[in-house]
């Protein structure tokens, strides 16, 4: 079986192993702080009763799925909490594929690699539909895509690589497609708390049988490496993946899950209003040196990304190592989102040397 | 699609909401402490710097991958850290499978439910192999069941459910069957710090390119909560199943993973010793106890468990919570680990209490 495996790893390896100061910008590795509640529920934890060190409920810590069932207004049933986004969305795709209605994902191009990767692995076949200029998608060309043979739309907003937020009317849409061929929209919305263009809608925002929103706290807790996620499901679709979850993970990490519900509850609305300033900022900072390369950049409305084309300089993993090499500034090629960004590469804002990293680009191709 | 989902967490549920004191004897969770260094660990975590916060990589931390390695005499690429036990024998058989050898999956009866539901999850098929009354497994049987539909044999010791201990010879002679076949030999030995009786063989003695090896820290270290395990796979399998995993989970928790090496560094070999003792005098308490009810019983050589078998009073899922009403003692229904210990009840050792839960069975069946 092949497996389409991101190239994260690959080049962030290849950035670490680089014999010069490299800016990476490769991944969504926020580089804040986590809030201080999340740091004092580890410290809390040390001390708790063995009873607390065994397994937690299989779908997460019952006040966790309350808390996040409050906050997003659904019933606590519908609620899994994962390891991470990346199984939220493994799980989703597998009970799309799982109903039975047909065996296609649909997909934009550009894509997170992750998704493609998912689906093959899940016996799924891909169908792509281009995202505009600006990274918005058409709901029209997806209804225009969409099948008896699909199972599945994902979607996600804000987008990583391309920075769109599609507005609410898009996100309707989308699942009136879902709707229109019984097949089930998955909505990734783990930059929501980084949007920057308050345009951004949940699909929770529209009541619907046929979808599926996954989300986590890697992002806006600034905490990747804790995996702690969640995915709402439809209430007739949720048992499964329940099951599923359980046959694959048994439960996810019980001090994980405590220390994010310790931080959901403690952290003042400052703390993420904060680090949202921070992205703007490191936006025009960055998009802002950028003109003096010379390059056609995207400016993101929402989540880590800039995407940047330079003349003659194809976004392939060969030219993002000759960047790291040469220049010191460490991306990602586009032509790991898809053929349509093949010409680009997609630099993360997840380091406050942005303004160095984009001089150094312009006097690499001046 | 159906799974067949453990019962475990529905009696565990069941005997939450009881309307009175119950000895929890359910599930296999440690109500021992975890090693010290653990618990200082996670106390180290909360004052690290936010890029401790972030992924660690996919297939686990290095440093905890080399420590595994070191102990088990294998290389360090060949080690995934997991979460947990779980996903670890989820990698595995989905590894097997996917080599396209065959879709057969053989396991034992009694079976620790999750490998049929696995099997059912990844479309095996199951064929069952009957352990003899005290559990041991012989590898002629197994031979005899195998063909070249066979996928994957799975072997767990020390047993869950039955408390067997396989002696060097079975573990050999069950590599030599799935090399015979081209399957691949599982063997999950997670209870392998539970060893009571000097004869645990790990299947790593035997050097074979036909078998995984799957393990975690939930036992050993008493963290079932923590979900930190790891698999050994032959040079030539890891690759697909290191995509898999981070396809499935991206990567595992951080501060479970941080706090699991801290442990297996400054934890000495008195805290294992300690608690396989705890375990022993266990065994023996609520055995000498058990007699008094005219039950007849299994007495593990290792794992958590004795098998309990009460005259006229078969291990249903109505008896168990019969059971949990009237005697205030919860156990898992026999049949719930398949056909052949249907007529007996599961009992975890992890409470102080076994004196007394033996005491109130014996009041109850008197």
């Amino acid at each position: 079986m092949e497996y389409e495996t991101p190239l994260f790893f690959h080049v962030m390896q290849y950035a670490a192993r680089a014999d010069r100061d490299v800016i990476d910008m490769v991944s969504g590795n926020p580089d804040w702080e986590p809030p201080e509640a999340l740091r004092e529920g580890l410290r809390e934890y040390a001390d708790f009763e063995p009873d607390r060190f065994q397994y937690p409920p299989s779908e997460g810590l019952l006040e966790l799925r309350e808390e996040i069932a409050a906050r997003r207004g659904v019933d606590t049933e519908q609620v899994i909490v994962t390891n991470g986004a990346g199984e939220a969305n493994y799980l989703a795709m597998a009970r799309a594929l799982e109903r039975g209605r047909g065996s296609e994902i649909i997909l934009t191009d550009p894509v997170y690699p992750y998704y493609p990767g998912k689906t093959t692995m899940l016996d799924g076949t891909q169908t792509f539909v281009a995202a505009d200029e600006d990274g918005q998608l058409d709901p029209d060309a997806v209804r225009a895509a969409a099948s008896e043979e699909t199972a599945a739309i994902v979607a996600n907003s804000p987008n990583n690589p391309t920075g769109a937020v599609y507005p609410e009317a898009t996100i309707g849409e989308l699942v009136d497609v879902a709707e229109e061929y019984d097949a089930i929209l998955i909505s990734d919305e783990v930059y929501d708390h980084y949007d920057l263009s308050g345009e951004f809608a949940s699909a929770l925002s529209v009541d619907s049988e046929n979808r599926i929103v996954t989300n986590a706290f890697s992002k806006s807790l600034a905490i990747t490496g804790f995996r702690v996620g969640y995915a709402i499901f439809p209430p007739e679709l949720v048992d499964d993946a329940r099951s599923r979850h359980m046959l694959v993970n048994v439960a996810g990490s019980r001090p994980s899950q405590y220390a994010v519900l310790q931080a959901l509850r403690e952290t003042p609305p400052e703390y993420y209003e904060t680090n949202r300033e921070l992205l703007r900022e490191r936006v025009d900072t960055f998009t802002d040196a950028l003109d003096e390369t010379g390059a056609e950049y995207t400016t993101p409305q929402g989540s880590f990304y800039v995407m940047a084309r330079f003349d003659g300089y194809p976004g392939t993993l060969a030219n993002v190592e000759r960047l790291i090499d040469e220049a010191g500034v460490a991306g990602m090629p586009g032509e790991a989102f898809g053929d349509s960004r093949s010409d680009w590469l997609r630099f993360a804002l997840v380091t406050p040397r942005v303004e160095e990293a984009a001089k150094r680009l312009a006097t690499h191709f001046e």
